[in-house]
């Protein structure tokens, strides 16, 4: 028994060595150099991952939508089946269900345009910091210096895309208020569908094990790059031909074992860590629990009235899936923070940093106010929470308000110079938006508009007196119940705006032929217009004071803590690394970081989202695993678990092993990774992928399409 | 790495050998000395936990309900909370509510009644099956042969009670209709509350972590024995004094690690283990689906009944408690035969002994068709079994049938000689039926039973035309929902039973006395009666066929595999051993054996059933654990898992250490091991106890005991 409690300990320690090498990081290409990940387990030099001068693996990486990567010569490309949904969906008709059954090319002919769908390559980016910081002048007021930034970051971008025809430049801020670059990408825009397992293997779990680990879920899909013949961009053609990317990435099919190095690169969308306490208790206290509470009222109200009739629930499909995503992760960020006490480490932190600052007179003299400022925001935030985050929340949640805003503030908008308008009405983003609004018409049903909108009034009218909103009671004329009920019988009864053809029109109406058409959605528009201005102004002060502040922040934690930092994931790119790696989620309860088939034999009930095809139970039974079955588990891996740092955006990633080879595709995060938007936890913070022998499995065996396993490079003989 | 691996291997090999000794069993004490229980861990000699002729540690096994142990030798006995509920709740007021503070009597003066608590202590037993079946004739039908069995049992039990007054003898069935056992028992019947921790600790967790792992309930309280001055069973009174007991156990309050060698003492219910797969498929498809079905519709019913008043809600909380507990387990039974595809092993067995039979002239001759047979009972069974589990159902269901038909029982029972009666009648059990239906009436309400008397009515309207039960259709005069309705109104607005003093007078009257007090319930238990009556008739005959049958089973099954078996429980005292051990409930996830305060601190909500004490978080963040930590975890250990066999009526019992030593009080199963009434897993079949060092920190620092400390051996100073 002695022995056996010193090996145990023996590996415990040797475990704990294995396991240090995982870091907080969502790094900038810029700092790959000096990560030293050759001593983290990392057995290709760094410069094969990125080179300034070079090729590497970055050019193999590619935005569509979220991430993906190019995986043959022929511009094949992997990414998650849930980012290629909408594709799939648009491509699908009652008779060819390719969400349920599944999509299969077995040449290039039969590949079917990805509708759309773009896929973005980095050509090249640099620092522009100090250009678009040369507008900002010391006695601006905090707004102007917001407006001044944005309209010089416009002027970058027009310049920057003019100089090179048909790239798109945008520009990321990677420290707020501090530091900018711009990147210039190449959009290809012929994108078409190669292979997508159905919906009860690609989507497998749903809802239920949406955030969660274990996971049993195939989430990918291979899709094509095209360009015309002569190897340029261009829409979809019968004449153009396989795009082939400057480098694309090679499989690993033997995959991972546990404890193995890995590295991921991807866009994360956005991340809070150089936040103050201020706003994470903010977050905590107020924002996150407004939201999971009316995402909540909605998703039970939307459930009760799709009850009876499937039709009517599929229009509401995508829209509880959306609030769900959100609620979900809210809620498991509040478990997280409580649980590690993010707000008040955050805030011990500051006081540190606070006695560092007074400690020293010039400093004291530069920074001694600055987190009290801070603070002083986000008191002026808290002042009229409830009904600013109303506000918030009222067009995004009543569809037709939704369309009716719109529609007004175009009207506004599209009458300025193209620079001058708030971005979503310029001239290359206006198309997207109209997209949107004939999407949103497709799904829309009256009835939950109505009872959404009734609800929402009943809560504005139950606001605080200091924070009624008078705009609101005015147009309705009364305060009571049945006041709203006769309002919303009215403009539901009288408004076309749920017709697409007058949609449309109104979108390019002006604000006088929008009054002629006196339809009572463009009057509540028009009478919340001054509203919601005023309250974009508020917003854009606050932007202002606050982007100055952390600027100044970055600046003094740096001279506190001796280090540089990792700016905010910005939807730039990123790698991050680390190791295949289990946790503890709670006490007593520990998770493996391999799932294996027997998981999604276990949770098959038959019933969506749990109804795996017949045809994977019988390759289950006769053992049929092919090359793909783990040598230690004896069958074939489904996902795996690692402490890498991811966020959303980084779906589709691809996870490499120390050979830079592909070992899976990153697509979600575990219940408690969620708090990674606010914070890194050695503890928790784990991301979920794809593991590549299930995706080549399925692929081989379920799909029976070698053709493409064998331009993955993967010896089928086997 | 290589080094590592070996390592990995060999702790394996080590672990699998460490946890190779549990083993499926839980044993009869005649058994014991066969087991090598010395090989296996044990390290005090058998003989000290059974022995015949002398002093054992069975004599601090104590029936108090489920089990319970002596532990002081002035008669303290330590159970679960759950045992001692309802005890503590009858003592109970509106001023002193011991169920939301706990109870403490800081000396024994202060120690109150457990009403209507009896403890019963084992005297001695012998086999009496010879006797027993000595009724038993050739030609007799099978209705006949349970009939006489169950008269012969009554004359034993009369016989021994004459022959040691003062005690109780109950004869036990060992192996259906084959082995029989008499056991004497002795009855203390003045029973008091000593501690009882509040049931945000005692009963944490409560529905939602009922049948779960990882759990934190503090499921203990201590009561104590009390006895006439000279030393005999007495019923409550200020004279008597502490109880002696022959034997107590001695705590560890060092408590256990993982692997340690464990077992329990203790009155395990019953189990269905050499039941055959014609039973278990009866059950997998169509008794317990039923039941956990009819289950879910009362909950949910009753739920949305009690959801407006907080009062209605309390009557019927037990009701509730009740049926969601056999509903967890029956679903958790269901999970578990489908993943372990219990029945299609089952028969698989099976057929390898009917080719065994075949094979042999004699066996054949003997017991060929012996299978086939048993099989028939079962297809009888499925002919109508909707028509008969509605039947069964019923008067369970609906109270004031369940009033009506035990009033028309009784007029009928109560007038035949005592020992001809059912059970339930004799002299002996009726004063407990009486309570029984005083405490039904005590949290009756009309509406709920209103409604499930309509829906219910409505099911068996809708049985299959060959399953219709006439007498009802007949009492109710039509088919329709209406006349359901017209006949639901007039039945509770007429009936009368629900006044406590015309329920308890109506128990003692004479079938003509009933007919003259013209209540509509009594005249739809009456219309009833032969139907009940005839199903009875039936399940004698079935119960008849079986015994024989399953005797020979036994026989056959002994030829074939040529080794004893253990019968199924059947209350009677039992020794289950094996070791703390964790589990893989699923793909990718392990559970480990010890939880610790740590996970109590996680899982509160400050909402009931997870309203952690404030005192308990400060005692947590003062890590003040006395000397109750777990030397690897740093912590106090709550909660303990371990590989035994149990079940129901195990509740209570003490797990003891490798020296025969307290370590942790038995209450519950993982949901996986509700299996164990059908069959033991060695990957799920896992028991819940509270650890002893949760129970003496909780004693000590929460409740403020010593001096409880010091009467357990405990010292308190260190």
């Amino acid at each position: 028994m002695k022995i056996y409690r010193v090996f145990i300990l023996f590996i415990t320690l040797l475990v704990l060595v294995l396991f240090c090498v995982a870091d907080e990081g969502m790094w900038p290409m810029s700092e790959i150099s000096k990560l030293n990940l050759r001593d983290k387990g990392l057995e290709i030099p760094p410069e094969e991952i990125y080179n300034p001068d070079g090729l590497s693996l970055i050019y193999a990486v590619v935005n569509v939508g979220a991430t993906g990567s190019f995986v043959s010569p022929d511009g094949l490309i992997i990414t998650n089946h849930h980012v290629a949904y909408g594709s799939v969906q648009a491509a699908s008709t009652k008779e060819k269900d390719y969400i349920r059954h599944g999509f299969l090319a077995r040449n290039l002919s039969d590949e079917i345009p990805a509708q759309g769908r773009t896929a973005r390559i980095i050509d090249s980016f640099r620092d522009v910091s100090e250009e678009v910081l040369s507008v900002v002048e010391p006695g601006m007021s905090y707004a102007d210096r917001t407006k001044a930034v944005e309209r010089k970051i416009k002027d970058i971008v027009k310049r920057e895309e003019k100089q090179h025809p048909g790239k798109r430049a945008e520009v990321a801020e990677m420290f707020s208020g501090k530091t900018y670059v711009l990147f210039l990408y190449t959009y290809l825009r012929d994108i078409r569908l190669v292979y997508v397992p159905p919906r009860s293997i690609g989507e497998f779990g749903g809802e239920t094990d949406n955030w969660m680990w274990p996971r049993h879920t195939g989430d990918f899909s291979f899709m094509r790059a095209y360009v015309a013949p002569d190897g340029s961009p261009a829409d979809y053609s019968p004449d153009n031909v396989p795009f082939h990317p400057k480098k694309y990435l090679r499989i690993a099919p033997e995959g991972v074992r546990e404890g193995d190095f890995v590295f991921i690169l991807g866009y994360p969308g956005r991340t809070y860590r150089h936040r103050t306490s201020y706003f994470l208790s903010f977050e905590e206290e107020i924002r996150m629990p407004y939201v999971v509470d009316w995402y909540q009222w909605q998703i039970d109200i939307i459930q009760k009235i799709g009850e009876k009739d499937r039709g009517i629930a599929i229009k509401h499909l995508s829209r509880i899936k959306g609030l769900s995503n959100t609620m979900k992760n809210y809620r498991g960020k509040l478990v997280g923070m409580e649980r590690l006490d993010m707000t008040a480490k955050k805030r011990a932190e500051e006081e540190n940093m606070q006695k560092f600052i007074d400690a020293d007179g010039n400093l004291k003299a530069k920074y001694g106010d600055l987190l009290e400022k801070i603070g002083e925001v986000f008191r002026d935030m808290r002042q009229n929470a409830e009904s600013e985050l109303l506000l918030d929340y009222l067009p995004r949640s009543v569809i037709m308000l939704y369309f009716a805003t719109t529609v007004y503030e175009a009207a506004h908008e599209l009458r300025k110079p193209d620079l001058e308008r708030e971005s979503a009405y310029m001239d290359r983003n206006f198309p997207r938006l109209k997209q949107r609004l004939a999407l949103y018409l497709r799904n829309y049903f009256e009835p939950t508009d109505k009872i959404v909108l009734k609800e929402i009034l009943l809560r504005a009218f139950r606001l605080p007196e200091g924070q009624r909103i008078k705009a609101l009671e005015e147009i309705i004329g009364g305060r009571t119940e049945g006041d709203i009920e006769i309002f919303i019988k009215n403009v539901f009864e009288k408004s076309r705006l749920d017709k697409e053809a007058i949609l449309m029109k109104a979108l390019e109406m002006s604000p006088d032929e929008l009054y002629e058409m006196n339809d009572p959605f463009i009057q509540l528009a028009a009478a919340l217009y001054p509203v919601f201005q005023e309250q974009k102004e508020k917003d854009r002060t606050r932007k202002g004071i606050l982007d100055e502040l952390r600027a100044k922040l970055i600046d003094v934690k740096q001279e506190y803590l001796k280090k540089d930092f990792i700016p905010d994931a910005n939807g730039t790119l990123r790698l991050t690394y680390g190791r295949i790696r289990g946790y503890s989620p709670r006490d007593a309860v520990w998770y493996n970081p391999i799932t294996t088939l027997e998981g999604v034999i276990e949770k098959t009930t038959g019933k969506e989202p749990f109804d795996t095809p017949e045809k994977i139970f019988s390759l289950y039974k006769e053992r049929n695993f092919g090359r793909f079955a783990h040598p230690g588990l004896k069958t074939v891996p489904v996902c795996i678990l690692y402490d890498m740092d991811t966020t959303g955006g980084n779906s589709g990633s691809p996870v490499l092993n120390a050979r830079g080879e592909l070992i899976g595709v990153n697509f979600d995060r575990a219940y408690e990774a969620t708090i990674n938007d606010f914070g890194w936890s050695d503890s928790y913070s784990r991301s979920i992928g794809v593991d590549i022998r299930y995706v080549l499995w399925v692929t081989q065996k379920y799909g029976g399409v070698n053709t493409l396993l064998r331009e993955l490079g993967i010896d089928v003989s086997q």
